[in-house]
């Protein structure tokens, strides 16, 4: 694919690495690339970073047609570029595209995009320990047109932005809670797609368990209200009688890239790891017989964070004494170290820009 | 409110009305309104038509924080402009901001802008029998932010579209296959918000419906899948066996301003009309008794839409022959005549601008 670049001739100035934040700060390019029905994907292009011209009819803000990924790029100690399994995101693009009837884009091109951008916005990449160059691509929906059916033209749009630790409190154990009113996704809707609609849908329970004083929710499915689904915005794993259980993917949860990593690392360490339905009942008697060793969320933005407690219905599940347990900080110092280059890769996850 | 108006100084040409289609051709202005947190709405305004800057990161386009609405204004033959219960729309405005945690407006303002607005524009008003001003207010959430919480800078923008008749068949009845697979939305969910996200989850099945020669998807709730929900964007209503029935707000369908409109016309006409939940083997057991003697979708854009058959699972359920039935005639000739002032209004829905 070619890729034509026109360089900023006014930089930003750029924020203190120590104060960075989540996604507040962004570089002084974007890549955009246009689709047309009958033409395909065109106009591969690298801008100076600046606001982007929308019909006020522009079919993504009716009809909410857009997906979105999110990877990062690290500095190592040796000033090389590092992502993680840029390919399993640019796949899962196309898992997206499938379920909102989106043109699925060419796997390949999608990781050189993102290589060339972070190429040419390379020094904004922090090289402070715990941040990273986080990386958005996104695709929207951009005829001007109010009916509702799939839009003929798109935009696929990545965009970067230098990010410090996700969670405040750091690798803290976080409080969480269950979520028994509202629901994220069902089977047979969108829940397995990276799309606007499952985080619109998850920002009133989001907003309720905040107030309560709980980080995230624990999402329950929506068909029984008892199966554990995912945490917030991050897959769940627990450690259970000496066993490593993971809610299984039927459609409703995201097929998260730091999910099937720590599924594989753990299962190369010798961990017993299981994928399949598990209670929120299920979850409480484990606890109540002194079982629950480990919980922890994964997720790109916090790779892993580990859960100290879970308010269910009012009943108080109690995880290591809200401590870190041994399998999150294993998974946690793993991936973070091939990440950053400060481990050897010997999973082959990272590539060099 | 104090709305400030800019005219363009360069108008475009209009459409031909016997060609207009639905959607496709916007007028010459539209009002803008700006919220920032602390400051509430401000700036209201009418401005020429023209693309929308939005920031790459705009949270709109990451996670679909947004609701809409859509509504019509009428010339009658008096040369008189009409609105049908437009504060109907801007109260469901604020209904889908509580479930989207978007801030509420001033349903007397929002109606005032629509007011002055059309006023503006009057002259795109067409005037052709079926034809009407399509109006589509919108709000969605534009801070430059890459993280899942509520926005704290919103914009409220209203766009006009002449339209002719929204189904290329015109009241003719519709073939509708009754979806067993995808699901719009479950209990718990956005189902009663007139939000991005619904609309984005009904695509893949409406698609294929469509391949299949269907006009539309009859939607079952997310649990059973065995309750009928609503017919692809709009409500719907049975009649068996002297009783007209609807299914009942349960929090998983848009609470239809036009469902209500017909639900007051045939109750004050004598008719039994029921609200409850109703299954689509109920449909089908009252088709084979022969009781099942009309079938009709409500919505804004295609007023009423008869249903001539619905395909479930294979079995076909014909309706009334496949003609239009008594029932959907009346409501059609009585809300279109009242919307159009050929008719009297005895109900007070209209308001002359």
């Amino acid at each position: 694919m070619n890729i034509s670049i026109t360089k900023t001739t006014n930089p930003k100035q750029k924020p203190d690495q120590n104060d960075l934040g989540f996604g507040q700060y962004f570089t002084d390019h974007m890549f955009i690339m246009d689709y047309t029905e009958g033409k395909g994907w065109h106009d591969a292009r690298i801008v100076p970073y600046a606001p982007l011209e929308l019909d006020p009819s522009a079919m993504v803000l009716h009809y909410g047609q857009a997906i979105f990924e999110g990877l990062k790029a690290y500095k190592t100690k040796k000033d090389d570029i590092l992502l993680f399994r840029p390919e399993k995101n640019m796949q899962r693009v196309n898992n997206s595209n499938e379920l909102l009837v989106i043109p699925q884009i060419d796997v390949d091109d999608g990781v050189q995009a993102i290589k060339e951008l972070v190429k040419v916005d390379a020094d904004w990449i922090p090289s402070e320990p715990g941040t990273s160059l986080y990386i958005r691509p996104f695709i929207f929906a951009t005829d001007p047109f109010l009916g509702v059916r799939p839009s003929n033209t798109y935009k696929l749009v990545i965009i970067l932005s230098p990010v410090g630790a996700y969670y405040k409190e750091g690798i803290n154990p976080v409080k969480i809670y269950v979520e028994s009113n509202y629901v994220r996704a069902v089977r047979g809707g969108l829940g397995s797609a990276k799309t606007v609609a499952n985080y619109a849908a998850s920002l009133k329970a989001q907003v309720e368990a905040k107030h309560l004083g709980y980080t995230q929710v624990l999402w329950l499915d929506g068909v029984e209200k008892k199966y554990i689904e995912e945490v917030g915005t991050m897959n769940v794993f627990f450690m259970i009688d000496g066993e490593v259980i993971t809610p299984s993917l039927e459609g409703t949860i995201l097929p998260g890239i730091t999910r099937m990593s720590t599924i594989e690392l753990l299962k190369k360490s010798g961990y017993s790891v299981t994928e399949r339905r598990i209670t929120i009942q299920e979850l409480y008697d484990a606890h109540a017989a002194g079982k629950l060793d480990e919980a922890f969320g994964t997720g790109t933005a916090a790779v892993i964070s580990p859960i100290g407690e879970f308010n269910w219905n009012g009943n108080a599940i109690i995880v290591n004494n809200g401590k870190i347990g041994e399998v999150a900080s294993k998974v946690y110092d793993t991936i973070t170290g091939i990440q950053s280059g400060n481990l050897e890769d010997t999973y082959g996850w990272t590539q060099k820009i």
